[in-house]
């Protein structure tokens, strides 16, 4: 309320700076900036509390742009609001090694806090950042001290409400009465096909109210300032639903092709530019221009949240003496470092222990495991009884309203929502307090290809408990039965994949995933038993890579992963007694880990001068980087009792034989045998 | 309405079926078929129009089953209704090698529209059946011959619901006012955690209202025969929406866990069994049976089915004679085959031919093929004008009351649905009047990963026109430049992955794609130019490798694809002036159809003696099977102009010629070289 000329200068500075970017990028989006710059202002010059000097403060507001590609509003923002963004990094917006990329990418700016542009993420990011505000609010709030009661802000567009991702995390955030989740709708009609007329003519409102959502509609958002601000506050005031505004405004508003695609992902011309500078009474001459009243009205925003901050510090500092044991809780769950001593509760096997599905071990895991790591929340996309995910006595984090738990439980009942799981994962990772894993079948983390990439783009400690990792998982059959998956998620840059193969080595994946800040994990896991191995250790496994059974003069290596690992063991007997060949059998439960051991080390494991074998019952690919020969499954599986089926593709001692002998028959007459480890240059990192 | 105990008796056998065969599997899901048994009747004796003798007749109404874990419902059906599905076939339910697997595949079980189970996609095919339907009549339809008249009915569970896909998909249908697509919802508020209500609270039919669906709800849907076969006609009665029924029924109906996730994914317990046939009025000692007047319920209907087609038969010879064309046509199209001589339009380059970029090739292919090839049917995920799938003059395929089309058309207005529009391609394609292709930017096929792979399973041509292929897309940076998805879809079984590198290639890789009548295809196409390559022609690409450059005594064969392949061939002189080593290049546009090819010409392309190197701008995985040595990108790319993306990571005929030199050196003492192409055995297939 009260706004004045020097509102409209600021949200004026906010359009022509997008206009300036996008043209000297010659590339970008200059609409969506153009039409929220209003309620951008409103948000970030009146409501939203952030200190730009400490963009990390626990308490601040978050703010995300799930139409990421309108990023330009956002870099500018923080550059007004005085966080490390300067404008000399607005000039280089889509520039290499910028802080200012095409779409915002929280690992490298200030401010930033999840990464977006895949269209529907950062609702469903925003969702999980909310989820994460009510869980630490409810584990860390004591009477007198509300340390914890920020607010989570999403801008999203047309197209993030058409992607099936928003719509699950939507319908979660109903059912989860999320009060301190305000989304804003940029409903300006218009997306890349032109007029959303085309395809997109449901009532959304409507639709959000049948999540649960509160909805309110603001009609103009090119101009009414108060209305914006007043529609922000009621939303503020529902506190036992999530609220979406959704706010008519005219996309690339004062060009002169304001309202249609053509200022959706193309740079104004010249003269457009030179008659919307003049309009908005910006010399139409000068680029990059932030007035000095821009500047001042920022500047002093930024000084009461700098403020408020330190208010909430002294507050903090309160509490530290009445709950000191909380107050060092919270402190260090920022840090991302676990608590002294938790790997103490990881289960530790022998070859004498009976065998036992990689699913069971990491639910044996995850209850010894919970008390130790208080940040550990999980859950599963409706499969708890099938993942194992959910430890004994654990309570759900549901509305108290509900009767089904309360907000401090640590188990999330996700629903059938993959999807929707993996990027409210990356939101609970982004809050800063929150260690989230979840559970479904390896074949369906492929629904979440999308969100489990961007947990690797944006370096998030986000956990994949996906059990059931094979045709191992017998009946279900060949739409279940994952082959490509590993292979998929093997090529995904920071992403560790691991398949252990008994007790030791499912300690060795937690380890690892748990200890690793910054990078996602996704843990497969058999339905059926597992042995427990001769030689397997966690010191062994935390390595990716290491020999399961060595063996003089061997002459193959075969190397397995997972349920197949106990097969190949097996296999030696086999292959002694009818072909008299010895062979040695490595186990690399991960990839991306082994990778990063030294040379010496790789090729102790994988050693020059023997032929080698891999033994995987899925897709091939990308075993050619470790083994000579592969056996594996490039076609899809089949449906029946799993020993059947292993049968079926002779994923037995005596097919892992036969292709041993062959492999070994192969490469008998080349001298010098060379290990794969052995490479011509390095790959860039 | 007049239900009789013959019915029940019918409705009871169906449930009966269900529980011998999941019981004699040990492994399965009772509960669906026996809450859905009554609604499955009324529609199968009553409503639906079929003949099991030809389950190939075009009209035929379409069942598809979205929560396809309860596939014993169906397998029932078919049985009783007399398709080639033997009693023998539900005694060997979920065992390997039977036509009863464990969730439905469409390629082996007559009678199977679609291979479903995975969530949400059964009920997007079901909207891409609708769609073929509306657009079938209206391309095949004439005053006084309604030959294409069908309903689709799709049955879908809460999971359905809860998944993003069938969210994308029913505000699609929505849109699209598909009055002839009708959803019957199992309402029974029990997923595999336990009731509904600890993740899956929304109003779902206000949800579906609000995407433009007329709904019904039935309260009793365990008992009151009249009122469901009311809705059901009440729901073809309205014609301009799609309708959805929502259907209150008790999971595993008649069992002692009945109403409880109990009965959903496990066998009853051998007392239950006995009482449930008890109280049904079936010998609790015997199994599988099916009663004699059941089997003449439901020959009555099939032999009115038989009937039916052969009226219809009678009216499409009528209507060959007044529409012979047409009526070839349609002949025609249902075989897969295409029209002679549709080859003829494919464009041919010569190296004198400008740079174009390959999502431009892709366009004039379009444009060229489209009047020939009239079963083609198109569109994109809301990226038309980036994606250039559009050929100039196409009509949008919308209702006639929007203004914007007609159902004639052979555009579709996907929205930014990837998801959707994979699942809706499978449903076009599995119709059998339509070659469906979608195009979106190839980072977001991974949004759709769910969709590909059944597209892969159940064997449907699908072309997805997958656009900004690489990090070549430039400025909008690493949120959308793929590095592990052409890894991801390689790894995939029978889904064909082509990059195209010049025109020629574009049009193998199009004459592949619409040729292979059981084998999705990704077209991995570029943003940036690209030159007419010398030696590539039509009849070289379509072996999807090929010699683009042949040299005497070369010292390295570098083998790439797509974008590279022309900085690949500028290395050559690079490498002959600066190292005076000599290069031969080959692309690999497509891997699946180089792998089919025959040893010789593999060996011929990709020779022993001499090493290799691979060079492609994404991850390296899987290019260890074709070369020595790989140069790729195992990281995330950047945002920025494309040239200067290509030149930080050294794709330039120097960072090319660099690696190859290194490449020469590392392998320069290994006498006599093995091409990778040497295998100790051969995969399974």
């Amino acid at each position: 309320m009260g706004y004045t000329d020097q509102d409209w200068q600021s949200i004026n500075t906010i359009r022509t700076l997008a206009i300036d970017a996008t043209f000297a990028a010659n590339s970008g989006h200059p609409g969506a900036p153009m039409g929220m710059a209003p309620v951008a202002h409103v948000l970030w010059n009146r409501i939203m509390n952030y200190n730009p000097k400490n963009p990390k403060w626990i308490n601040r507001d978050r703010f995300v742009l799930s139409n990421g590609h309108g990023c330009m509003l956002q870099y500018a923002l923080l550059h007004l609001a005085g966080f490390d963004l300067t404008i000399d990094d607005l000039k280089n917006f889509r520039h290499v090694d910028s802080i200012t990329p095409g779409h915002p990418e929280s690992h490298d700016t200030p401010g930033i806090e999840v990464t977006t542009g895949p269209l529907g993420q950062g609702f469903a990011n925003a969702v999980g950042l909310a989820i994460a505000q009510e869980h630490t609010a409810a584990q860390f709030n004591k009477p007198g001290f509300e340390l914890i009661n920020n607010h989570t802000y999403v801008f999203m567009g047309d197209g993030c409400h058409m992607e099936g991702v928003a719509s699950e995390a939507a319908s979660m955030a109903g059912h989860l009465q999320l009060g301190n989740l305000i989304a804003i709708y940029d409903d300006n009609s218009i997306s890349i096909d032109g007029n959303t007329n085309c395809a997109f003519t449901e009532d959304v409102n409507k639709r959000m109210e049948a999540y649960g959502w509160h909805c309110v509609t603001v009609g103009d958002g090119d101009h009414d300032l108060d209305s914006i601000e007043a529609a922000i506050k009621a939303c503020q005031a529902v506190k036992d639903k999530p609220s979406m505004i959704k706010l008519r405004t005219t996309i690339g508003f004062g060009s002169k092709l304001e309202g249609t695609g053509g200022v959706h992902g193309a740079p104004l011309k010249k003269d457009d530019i030179i008659q919307v500078k003049e309009k908005f009474g910006f010399n139409p001459e000068e680029t990059f221009v932030v007035p000095q009243g821009v500047h001042e009205q920022y500047a002093k925003k930024s000084a009461e949240g700098a403020a408020l901050e330190q208010e909430w510090n002294q507050l903090l500092e309160k509490y530290s003496k009445e709950h000191s044991v909380e107050a060092a809780d919270l402190k260090r769950r920022q840090t991302g470092a676990l608590p002294d001593g938790w790997e103490k509760n990881l289960p530790v096997y022998t070859p004498a222990d009976k065998a036992v599905a990689s699913r069971k071990l990491s639910e044996i895991v995850l209850g010894k495991i919970h008390d130790a790591i208080p940040e550990l929340v999980g859950g599963s996309a409706d499969l708890t009884g099938s993942n194992l995910t959910r430890w004994k006595d654990a309570v759900d984090f549901q509305p108290p309203s509900t009767g089904l738990g309360d907000w401090s439980g640590r188990y999330i009942r996700y629903g059938v929502r993959e999807h929707a799981m993996g990027a409210v994962m990356n939101g609970l990772a982004a809050y800063g307090t929150i260690l989230p894993y979840g559970g479904t079948f390896l074949n369906f983390v492929s629904y979440a290809a999308g969100a489990v990439r961007l947990s690797a783009l944006s370096r998030e400690r986000v956990i994949w408990v996906a059990t059931h990792d094979s045709i191992g998982l017998g009946e279900d059959g060949p739409t279940h039965q994952p082959i490509e998956t590993l292979a998929h998620f093997r090529a995904l840059p920071n992403c560790m994949v691991w398949r252990p193969a008994d007790g030791n080595e499912t300690s060795a994946a937690y380890y690892i995933a748990l200890t690793s800040l910054h990078t996602p994990s996704i843990l497969a896991l058999s339905r059926q038993d597992l042995p427990q191995l001769e030689n397997s250790t966690i010191a062994s496994a935390i390595k990716g890579g290491y020999v399961v059974h060595e063996a003089e003069k061997a002459d193959i290596t075969i190397v397995s992963t997972g349920s197949e690992v106990g097969i190949c063991v097996d296999a030696i007997k086999t292959l002694k007694d009818q072909n008299n060949l010895t062979a040695r059998v490595v186990s690399i439960p991960c990839f991306e880990v082994f990778d990063v051991q030294s040379r010496e080390y790789r090729l102790s494991v994988l050693p020059d001068g023997i032929p080698s074998l891999s033994v995987e019952v899925m897709s091939t690919m990308g075993w050619e980087r470790y083994t000579h020969e592969q056996f594996g499954l490039n076609r899809f599986g089949a449906s029946g009792a799993y020993k059947d089926v292993y049968k079926k593709f002779e994923f037995t001692p005596e097919g892992i034989a036969k292709r041993a002998v062959a492999t070994v028959d192969f490469w008998k007459d080349v001298p010098n045998i060379r290990s794969p480890i052995n490479r011509a240059f390095q790959q860039l990192i």
